[in-house]
């Protein structure tokens, strides 16, 4: 180990940027050098992709220039895609470069798990970063523009969304909203646009409070949503989805039926389930304690033995402890076992309606609209402060 | 003939609104039945819409809601597709109904002529109505999305123009103006966009005054515009064009080196070149003299014997003139002759450049591109006065 450690980041997602803020903050002049590796200049706010998916929120809104979150003295940052993980020579290959590390933060965030399904890996996109809603948004309205040149084309007016968990059920709330003015803008018959839901499970959000799902299934059908439960997808091809009873055809196919780790942990050689790493009560992977996990790479289970979901909020929280837990490592203090608290979950249901249960409360319409904006604010106050509030916050 | 004389307006550009629009100014009450009709319930201003071709401007910009610019008490509005001109039986048949006039006007518009250079049919867009330009608009947009899913496609950012006449020298000027702030938008290095601009003739602008035409290739080519003069489009592929000495790659490619009159014109049995009709002095086709012909569809001859080209400012002439013969037919009166005068001519070369022939001057720069809106503004006087100057008028 070199006299000063060295502490690689790898992702600027929920979990990586949080560990690098809190790095900023707790560590002293000289105590560790941290890098923090990141695809993009900017990280984005994951649970907002929905929106310039559809089109009813710009990108720019879900971005944050990683510049303005973290202290380039204190903290380096390298532009650059992720190749390798070497844990045994404690190196990660770069696409343009090496680093070496003491400790390791793998925050490498989530890929799209098609469960095999033919042709929704290649037919299907994906809401998972800014790039891949760009091009849902920009084939969005490419097919409108193509219906108005050939009107006898339905399927380009369908819209299959696969999954009806947070992210499904979200973006085809914000389609609900969108599409029928994007229909207007196109001189197209609203009524033609046709938006399905497709679920494996015979219900929408899974394990959610009954009662708040039955009032998004109803809000969502009244705003034209047509909900295919208990009906997984047996294969995807280029302009349909086929189910068990039927074939449905649609030129917009977006999968958020799974969310799997990133392959680059498997291929580090970290024993993993999809992409996962089980870690111990302080974050660390079983096999090696100075590699850290966090976010969508990690799986962290409960005291009953079951893992959390991989949510924003606790990769937030990760991000947290993995801060504390790495200052107590360099300084040969005491490391603190990580306790996730659950604060409140709020699905949104389009721009004016949303569903959510903080503490033991059920909440819907506008005061879980009025909460998830929260949640939102606090996040940006817990990253940037003040000023990211002011900059990026709306209410 | 019945008692009132009945005159169906086919088409609502530059020639049909004009004419529509004069002749409720100048015939009395029940002095003729007059039926304007369109696929459209807007007109719209085709020397404008290589800017919402390129995404510089928004459709709505260039799109005129008919019923904002005629009395319905004096004009009845048919939108509605015209499907067969019978000439003989005096009747026109739409996809929903038939019309019977007395008095016809042809100012269908023209339509892309590819000279049977395969693949452009298929393969290449046109720059013709607001939906085709919409297409553009979203086709364009979706390549730079596809581009950062697929990084080695560089046909994705190459951008090919075919003909390099008016539309398509101002479609290329506002790409250039555009193209760079859209790879900005998506992080894209604006140096791997490629604009090309490919004509048959050996300059750009046939005909325009040489000294502005060497302005105009220097401007553009600063701008990036790649041009190939003299070198005809052999072949139109998905996503190529084949000259004689190369193949070039691009996803998009759009066709602005031909037009011909409209389909409808021949089918009806009228003696046409490409679509179009060669007319008297007084605007009639030669074969039948209640058939007025306007615009893109119409041959007016000069005293040499050529062809007037087919620009705005002669069917908006066209359109007064041919308004004031059909009040001089219907009431017995003497028709007089159409004497066209060309005002000036303006070539937008992107949003702060131009070239243009005003009278003996010629223009460029500043000035040039204040004379085009100037002309802008004189077309939207025209028809709808003051109250569209100030509602669609741009300085």
């Amino acid at each position: 180990m070199s006299r000063i450690p060295r502490i690689v980041i790898l992702g600027a997602g929920y979990g990586g940027i949080v560990t690098a803020i809190r790095l900023q903050k707790e560590l002293n002049y000289n105590e560790a050098d941290v890098t923090l590796v990141n695809r993009h200049d900017y990280h984005y706010i994951t649970t907002h992709l929905h929106m310039p998916a559809a089109g009813t929120d710009k990108p720019k809104n879900s971005r944050i220039n990683i510049l303005s979150l973290i202290d380039e003295f204190k903290i380096d940052f390298v532009k650059s895609t992720v190749l390798q993980i070497k844990p045994q020579e404690q190196k990660v290959i770069l696409s343009d470069g090496t680093l070496s590390y003491d400790y390791l933060v793998m925050g490498l965030g989530g890929e799209p798990e098609t469960f095999g399904i033919p042709g929704l890996q290649e037919y299907a996109m994906n809401i998972r970063s800014l790039n891949t809603v760009n091009l849902i948004k920009e084939h969005i309205e490419y097919q409108f523009a193509k219906f108005k040149q050939d009107p006898h084309r339905l399927d380009y007016l369908s819209f299959v969304v696969g999954g009806a968990n947070f992210t499904g059920i979200e973006f085809v709330g914000e389609l609900a909203d969108r599409l029928p003015n994007l229909a207007k803008q196109f001189d197209i018959d609203p009524s033609l646009i046709k938006i399905y839901s497709i679920e494996a499970a015979p219900t929408i959000l899974p394990g959610f409070d009954q009662e708040l799902v039955e009032y998004a299934l109803k809000q969502l059908e009244s705003k034209g949503v047509i909900f295919k439960l208990a009906s997984p997808i047996k294969e995807c091809t280029p302009n349909s989805v086929i189910t068990e009873n039927e074939e449905i055809k649609a030129a917009t196919i977006v999968w958020t039926g799974g969310i799997r780790g990133n392959h680059l942990v498997e291929d580090a050689g970290f024993e993993a389930k999809r992409g996962r790493v089980e870690v111990d009560p302080h974050l660390r992977s079983m096999e090696r304690d100075n590699v850290y996990v966090v976010g969508d790479c990690s799986i962290f289970l409960n005291d009953a033995g079951n893992p959390y979901p991989p949510t924003a909020q606790i990769a937030i929280q990760e991000g947290e402890a993995v801060a504390y837990n790495l200052v107590a490592a360099i300084r040969g203090e005491k490391l603190k076992p990580f306790v996730p608290t659950i604060k409140g979950t709020v699905a949104s249901l389009g721009k004016k309606d949303a569903i959510g249960v903080v503490g033991s409360y059920k909440i819907k319409g506008q005061v879980a609209v009025f909460m998830k904006k929260m949640i939102d604010l606090r996040y940006l106050y817990t990253i940037g402060g003040i000023p990211l509030v002011l900059k990026k916050g709306r209410l």
